[in-house]
């Protein structure tokens, strides 16, 4: 009884062939007398029907169905009577008599029905992920994963890049996370660490001379699962060989490009948008806008200086205080800002909406979220309610200024920190795109942030840290200067954030030992320490390593978003804990929890030796 | 100086094009006032030639030039004079005149040169890795892996299964070998462990209804790095549902004639060779021949009932008596045997060479390796030498009852166990293949074993066990005796072997809740401990399993055989080690190596908890 057809192929044109189905009873109803079971496998559904009739043992076996029993049956294929005919099935014309059925498994009570899983509970769907997985929802996400992988190797190697393995058991990378080890039972207290990133190595594979490097590498960082990120996770990790930055942005911009024509039939800009770093948080508040509306920060600062609203005027001073005095000790931080936001047709928010607004904006250290209303008319604007006592008397210079019409809401933030100001209002920016519904799951805006700053002042530690990561190129200009004004050093950084998440991060990396050295430096390393972190990189880059960079989009992501999802565990199909909530045994034996603490604590990249 | 082409395409169709190239100095001579260099890229190599004539600065910039420096050159293309052309390379027929040359990067004193690695020290090609990496044959073996991989993909994706990536962090799978833990952090006395396979993802997967999968995994077995195997290795897993032995088997058939055709250009026969495992042990005696050469094992206890050689009697009476002894307990073992092996045209082996192949036989527990040379002539053919005084006066019988000539050589090997004598006189045949040269690294000879038993006797510890893995199909027709005789059940299990390697291996897997409680019963679980171990795999076949079947085949030891190596280490970017040789941080603290060999021992596949 093994199929001669799957269930989604059977058309008009196949009337009258005998076939032999093999699949799951999707659903079963009994209808005067005969059966009609919607046979159900990875490419469709076809309703099979067992006639009133048959023969007694197989009435009897069609009796015993029940839902997700698997299945095989044989018999022909006959179109339906036109009324009977499911426009809203591929199969819909034509159903299959049976003649004979066997059951090749059987199926116990369900947890929840396949394609009602949305209704089951989340821990549910995880317990039973094999039937979970069953649905149509889930069946075509790890279909649009598989399609998108593929799609991206065809086009990697379609450009000559080589998919070259990197090991799982490394020395560590320091990517910011923390690593999970593997203690080794045949080196006794040695271990091994799991990749955050094959990043050294796929540098040293441009060192090696292979030109054009991808991978769609597993990755590993030992922290709690969340929404958009699981402890392992997926990137497409690339790196090439004698390129510039522009080289690197418009192999990716190639690439999905491919992947979404092919995968999704959408086509995408020949260009992508590319935003500064300083400008994206002056325009957005972040630098991970989601582009897919067009509501802007702008300043306010001009309107301040002649007003009477002194909160503004003072937060704009101490920022100019504090930044001369930070000067004086040559750290380069931004002055004060009040940013505004105006947000169209909102007038009409009530004082809770707009006090949700506010707390949210709290969160990220705003010290509170002025607003006005505009009314009037477009020639004749009046501000109301808020601060407007402040600012009502210069209505038509403000709102022509911020291009905001009678019925918007104009929302503020001031604080001494510029950044801080951007931020929050980019923050509120963000909640208000989503409760407008402004964010359209089916669309597609990307964008190059570059220009990142190479370091970030730590003042709990009083030390420069590496924004992004140590092996990041400086930007040429700022060679000469770098540990005199870290602050002011960009690199030849850049992220591509699609819809408000950061979809890929990358940057042209050093490949002079010295001048590595000299960022190992500014982030506080003494060489001996370096010596023994990385001196197997400084050593590589002694015997001719080549101008090198690449980029590493995150793969779970990218499916998430292509699929209009927002959680990871939809587009994974074992994610962390599936399984996990029945019961499971306990290790026999604990590991010293204080040991590994400390291991972790003190780690030096321990690797098994010969 | 950025490069316009790469360093394997310029032809005399290009001679006065100014071009820019990027690479290294693979080779530098100076003739005549003229710096001829060949610069390298992944591509191919370019001569670029300084002339005598050039500016002083390019001059002594060119002077300052040592082998693997890295470079950019920017020159005119002229034609070779026609004395000149290295008919070679590639690009012999012209070269690149420099106008200008810029060091990218320089090279410290080279511990091996590019391309001569193989007379450097495996421990000096692991160090600089990199180095290594930049030869010739490493790059044509990494890219030869990057092509099969992608032409694996395209085959699979094109027949329908898709790439579905399983988990790193898992409950243990039993493979055999020992599992990598992963201590939790965030779940003090919490581990995961590491796959060996993603056997029990892919059943579930086929439970989930994805009816085809494949992926290229990554697997783990905590071991000692060897010749074939390294603890991380790469397998292109397979599954299917709704199908027999046969459908896994066609389609595997089809996979490699695609790679093969695809990537070497050879085309293999369309079907395989089948063997049964009885089959090849009494013909090759091993399950994994290398079918490279034609010399078989024979039966030669015919020939002994009628002598006088004691020893060949006494091994078959001795193996008569054991197997009925072992009859009466109800398990099944093999009889005595004598079997003969003729090495065509070897009858001049000397005493010494016989005695290296009678040692080798030892070590597969041979108590001996008996032998005679036949001389004579056709007609009259004469047995000499070794045991011939015993069976001289056969000479006729014998030599054509064996099919030897005059000139050839005859091993045999007697045993109270016709296993053991197989098995030796196998590794005999083996180690002859090799001896002799007959194992051409060009020619790849496929064949299927089948009929795998699926439990083998283990003496030691007085029960059965799995011969391959629990999850395999028993043939139905021994369903209803399993318990009752297992050592004479045949699996529906497949090797594919290469060459003498066993390049992968599969099974239809269990996909009955009952039987499969049957099988951990018969190796010796108790019902609470295998519900414990295996119960979420119980449990999902309860709702409607389909029948399913797959197989793994190890893509290192592939791409191994395919480029004609005989070590796992020159098809893998990183292998273990790689980098280990020189100096490495020691862990600061150790784990308590008593509590892992403990955890090791009871390890009870544990995960995290939720």
């Amino acid at each position: 009884m093994k199929r001669t057809v799957n269930c989604g192929v059977l058309r008009a044109a196949d009337a009258g062939k005998n076939v032999v189905l093999n699949g799951w009873v999707h659903r079963k109803r009994d209808h005067g007398g005969i059966s009609f079971i919607n046979l159900r496998d990875r490419y469709g559904i076809t309703q099979v029907v067992v006639d009133q009739d048959s023969p007694s043992d197989l009435v009897s076996t069609a009796e015993e169905l029940r839902n997700e029993y698997c299945i095989a049956v044989e018999g022909i294929v006959r179109t339906r009577p036109e009324t009977m005919v499911n426009p809203d099935m591929e199969t819909g014309e034509v159903e299959v008599v049976v003649k004979k059925l066997v059951i090749l498994s059987r199926c116990e009570v369900l947890p929840f029905q396949i394609d009602e899983e949305s209704e089951a509970k989340e821990e549910l769907r995880l317990k039973y992920r094999y039937l979970d997985l069953r649905s149509g929802g889930m069946q075509r996400r790890i279909k649009l994963r598989n399609d998108v992988m593929f799609a991206v190797r065809e086009w990697m190697i379609e450009h000559g890049f080589f998919e070259i393995e990197t090991p799982t058991f490394i020395k560590s990378t320091p990517e910011g996370a923390r690593d999970y080890l593997v203690p080794s039972r045949l080196y006794p207290g040695k271990f091994y660490a799991l990749p955050q990133s094959p990043q050294l190595y796929k540098q040293l594979l441009m060192v090696s001379g292979f030109d054009k490097y991808f991978q769609i590498a597993r990755c590993y960082r030992d922290e709690d699962a969340r929404g958009d990120r699981q402890p392992e996770f997926t990137q497409i990790d690339i790196e090439m060989s004698f390129v510039s930055r522009d080289d690197v942005l418009s192999m990716t911009e190639g690439l999905f490009q491919h992947v979404f024509r092919k995968t999704l039939g959408v086509n995408l800009p020949e260009q992508f948008r590319r935003l500064t770093y300083d400008d994206a948080l002056e325009i957005y508040g972040t630098d991970k806008p989601d582009l897919r509306f067009d509501i802007q920060l702008q300043d306010f600062a001009a309107f301040v200086e002649n007003s009477d609203f002194q909160a503004f005027k003072d937060a704009l001073a101490q920022g100019a205080a504090e930044q001369s005095a930070a000067a004086l000790k040559g750290v380069t931080i931004s002055g004060g800002g009040v940013k505004a936001l105006v947000v169209p047709g909102k007038a009409d928010y009530s004082r809770k909406q707009i006090e949700e607004l506010e707390a949210h904006a709290k969160i990220y250290k705003a010290k509170g979220l002025a607003w006005m209303k505009v009314a009037g008319s477009a020639a004749n604007p009046i501000l109301e309610g808020g601060i407007s006592k402040f600012f009502g008397d210069r209505a038509t210079e403000i709102t022509s200024g911020l291009g905001a019409k009678p019925g918007d809401l104009i929302l503020i933030v001031a604080d001494s920190r510029r950044r801080t100001a951007n931020i929050a209002l980019g923050a509120v920016r963000s909640k208000i795109g989503k409760d407008l519904g402004l964010c359209d799951p089916d669309r597609f805006e990307f964008a190059w942030i570059v220009d990142f700053p190479m370091f970030e002042f730590n003042e709990e530690e009083n030390r420069w840290e590496a924004a992004h990561h140590m092996f990041s190129w400086p930007q040429e200009k700022y060679h000469a200067t770098l540990e005199q004004d870290p602050g002011a050093v960009k690199g030849d950084l850049y992220d591509l954030v699609l819809n408000g998440y950061e979809l890929a991060s990358g940057s042209i990396r050093i490949h002079d030992p010295e001048l590595q050295k000299r960022i190992f430096s500014i982030v506080g390393f003494n060489p001996i320490e370096a010596e023994k972190k990385f001196g197997f990189l400084i050593e590589a880059f002694k015997y001719g390593a080549p101008p090198h960079g690449g980029i590493a989009p995150g793969l779970d992501r990218l499916i998430m978003l292509m699929a209009g999802e927002t959680s990871i565990k939809e587009v994974i199909a074992f994610p962390k804990n599936s399984f996990a909530v029945s019961p499971m045994d306990e290790c026999p034996s604990e590991v010293d929890q204080k040991q590994l603490d400390e291991l972790h604590l003190s780690i030096r990249y321990p690797q098994e030796g010969n």
